[in-house]
């Protein structure tokens, strides 16, 4: 699907921008932005396929995925000053990407006859694990799993996807609807600030 | 073998509630918490599996047990303020844990014909695997790195079953005099707070 | 090949005792020491082992390897308080290794009919991810991506051996050659501290 594909690429031009960004203000040099910037942006659909063992692995394949991660992480480094103006178009593109990152990834766990609920998972980890795996090479806890809905989004759109295609809606209809809805859904826990439930400290004392 | 099966159940339902616990502690929300849960309690087996590149790995099998780990973590993260008595039997769930983990990790890679130096490391990486994972999403050195008998308690564990296989005593027997004795030198570890040996910094000066 | 052979089994010493002085300083105990340097040694080949899909694993294939690597570990965590003196063969150690690694890396992506761009890749991975395993198990940002020219020795290398190959030079030049320039390169580098640019936070004022 010509749509998606475009999507894709959109999203992870978006994600290893996002990541060079986090490499430069950890103080990584050129080489530490593109790789942060690469695995940022290929890392989710990487830990799937390997999850799955659906081989050879995206990138592997397709090795210009690579250039272009990296070319974009390489723009990013040296143009970022002029783009503070641009921090709502990121998390519009990032929001965009998570949610094609999803449906791709349940595309790939339908392709290998995986239960359903795997489908959806298989969204969720192409979603979120590029940036999960960026945050642990900046030393922090993932923000995945501590803050806004990110995952939720994912689960929602991979949820949707996969009761759209069961009650018999063609794969390309489904596939927007679900892009659009988790897109919206994201757009919308963004600007009010939704959040799922914390705990605080006082929940777990005495089992420290 | 049902025994295996039913602790096998038990620890991963340990686990999951132990990684709940550690994710309040982290502020994480409702999603990172069923996330280090499920990560804690099956991440040891996942990184064998792919290791020793055994398809499918467990949980893409059974994602019925993904819905145990996360609904276990669920759980904790609202009955947690009235476990803090329980703590005795957390650690004696998580001993428990993690010998059936080792014993069930040597199985995985006994039938897969490899060599028996990796049979026992198959037995320690499903064994260690989840909590290391756990510590780095939740930004810490490792604690099975650090400190107490626990990956020794895995690596006594598998050594001794294989050791019993070897001398011709039958698999159910082996598997449980390997989950008796691990446990109770687990339990005895705990008690007298045996260690392993660690340096100080003096021993590495001008290394640095 | 011999001589890369003979080089590998030094790398990977020379590696597990970097990682066993890594884990002392993050007060570790015996056994986090043991495996850190086994992880050091090892992680690059099993990263890129498992990206390609290239099964089995070599040291689940060479066990004895581990027993090179824990053995290596373990004797540098009793000497290394007399080691202080030896800060210059290490780094040259860990230079070649670094590029033997490299070189290793190539044949195996070589072997499997890879992409030109792959192979390249896949011979930074096994230079390089063992250092950055064993950081984070060490709770940091990785060094490689932060300073030193480290990957970009890898990648010079790679590129090297590569196109030397595809002017037609026989293989065992082709790894002599990258070997010596790689290693050649590296020793240059830290002797005068070359780096790649770094950018500071002004840079990315906004984009927080």
């Amino acid at each position: 699907m010509t749509l998606l594909h475009t999507i894709y690429l959109l999203a992870i031009t978006a994600e290893a921008m996002s990541g060079a960004i986090m490499g430069m203000r950890r103080g990584m040099d050129l080489f530490g932005i593109c790789m942060l910037g690469t695995v940022t942006a290929l890392g989710g659909g990487t830990v799937r396929d390997i999850l799955l063992g659906n081989y050879p692995v995206g990138w592997i394949q397709h090795p210009e995925f690579l250039a272009f991660t990296a070319g974009a992480a390489l723009v990013t480094a040296f143009v970022a000053r002029y783009l503070h103006h641009l921090r709502m178009v990121f998390l519009l593109v990032d929001g965009l990407g998570l949610v094609a990152f999803t449906v791709i990834g349940c595309d790939v766990a339908l392709g290998l006859g995986a239960h359903p609920a795997i489908v959806v998972l298989a969204g969720l980890i192409t979603g979120i694990f590029g940036g999960l795996l960026r945050d642990i090479l900046c030393n922090r806890v993932p923000m995945v799993l501590r803050r806004e809905l990110y995952a939720t989004v994912a689960l929602f759109t991979g949820l949707l996807y996969m009761t759209l295609l069961w009650l018999g809606v063609s794969s390309n209809i489904a596939s927007v609807a679900a892009l659009v809805s988790g897109f919206l859904f994201r757009v919308l826990a963004v600007a009010f600030d939704w959040r799922l439930p914390t705990f605080n400290r006082r929940d777990i004392r005495g089992l420290d």
